[in-house]
């Protein structure tokens, strides 16, 4: 067997998320692990994050051990076969024997999609959360850096237990067209900590939430929304 | 009753085209006739063009004939109520009593897309056509310009028994990253014109047609390929 690194493209729309939960939910882990034992492997794959049902992602990695005699270039090909059309691998990377896609990843990158426009939204429907106009950019755009750093991020996240101090390296937007796409780039992030985060900067953008509140949420507060799932990527890793 | 234009955004996904076929089919035309007859409008939506199976369309205009009663503003609003989530209306304009559609549309225009990458395309796999590199873009951009002006354009055409003479006022192509998208604006099409086009490009890009074949298309030439439905778009008419 041979360690390797796969990067792995899904829509999370016919999915009830990445990780294995009770028997007989459709999870990405589930559906790549049966792909891996098909072709003679450990059926076992292990990402570098937790991304929640209806999340997408263009480059997951997992880890997974796989029969050195099939060569790393034939892997995606070889894997893809057995994968359904809403998961694929996109690439395939050798690596080394004790590698862990989680706790090696040194950073993780989301991207978070809204549509800010009068009329519903069709085609993006599962890919972009859809906002009317007005939605003050200018205001969210000031509260990103604030989002920078190392804090306590428990009043974003679901509630659970674990150290609440995240670091974010970068919070970022870029606007194209009726297209608003925020980036956040850190070590780890909590349970449901993106989308916390995006809840609330739409809140400050539709003026619902003042920027003291949004402060305030760093400092013991909590977020006043969650947004949706299906505007969520999870874009890269980094090792 | 007042005379309306309604621009509608569809994903042609799920939908066996825009028009009427065998009872049992599910139409955009059919879904968007029950939603008028809900509201106490005409049964009956008239499309600026027809569109396949697969085919999505961002603006595309119908007229139909609704109640005064309903403020124009409101329309939209009131028809999506009785829209399912792959069709909406996405804006309404009044319209001069005789006006029609098809008849009246002085040109459309329609996007095709296609994503360049080696790793198959999971969340646009709907939504545009997947091309293996290398696609020779210079070659399909040099071949444009011939596109433009009156032919016979039969060659690139589902076989009928129409006037083969259609006027293509512009045929152009755009890049970025991966996509490239191509746009096509003319006074009308033949059935199946931008498929063929289409079609005839990529193989031209990928070596299988040579420039002096792809000429011979609209000298009583044949196109050697459709491209699929899942990378057109109806983008909009004037009038």
């Amino acid at each position: 067997m041979r360690r390797v690194l796969l990067l792995v493209e899904y829509d999370g729309t016919g999915f009830a998320g990445l990780q294995h939960q009770r028997p007989g939910l459709r999870t990405v882990q589930g559906t790549l692990e049966e792909a891996l034992a098909r072709l003679g492997g450990v059926p076992k794959a292990v990402a570098a994050g937790r991304t929640d049902r209806g999340v997408h992602a263009l480059r997951m990695p997992f880890h997974a051990d796989l029969p050195e005699a099939i060569p790393l270039g034939r892997l995606p090909w070889a894997l893809n076969r057995y994968l359904p059309e809403d998961v694929k691998v996109v690439e395939a990377r050798e690596a080394p024997p004790g590698f862990h896609a989680r706790k090696d990843a040194k950073s993780r990158t989301y991207l978070y999609r809204i549509l800010v426009r009068e009329a519903p939204v069709v085609l993006e429907r599962h890919r972009a959360l859809w906002v009317r106009p007005p939605l003050d950019l200018e205001a969210m755009r000031a509260a990103l850096p604030l989002l920078e750093g190392t804090h306590d991020f428990s009043g974003f996240a679901v509630r659970e237990e674990r150290d609440p101090l995240r670091t974010l390296f970068y919070a970022g937007m870029e606007k194209r067209g009726e297209e608003v796409r925020l980036f956040f780039k850190g070590q780890s992030f909590l349970r449901g900590q993106v989308r916390g985060m995006v809840g609330a900067l739409v809140a400050l953008g539709r003026g619902r939430l003042s920027p003291e509140a949004f402060r305030g949420i760093l400092k013991g507060g909590r977020s006043p929304a969650w947004a949706p799932p299906e505007g969520l990527y999870f874009l890269e890793a980094e090792y």
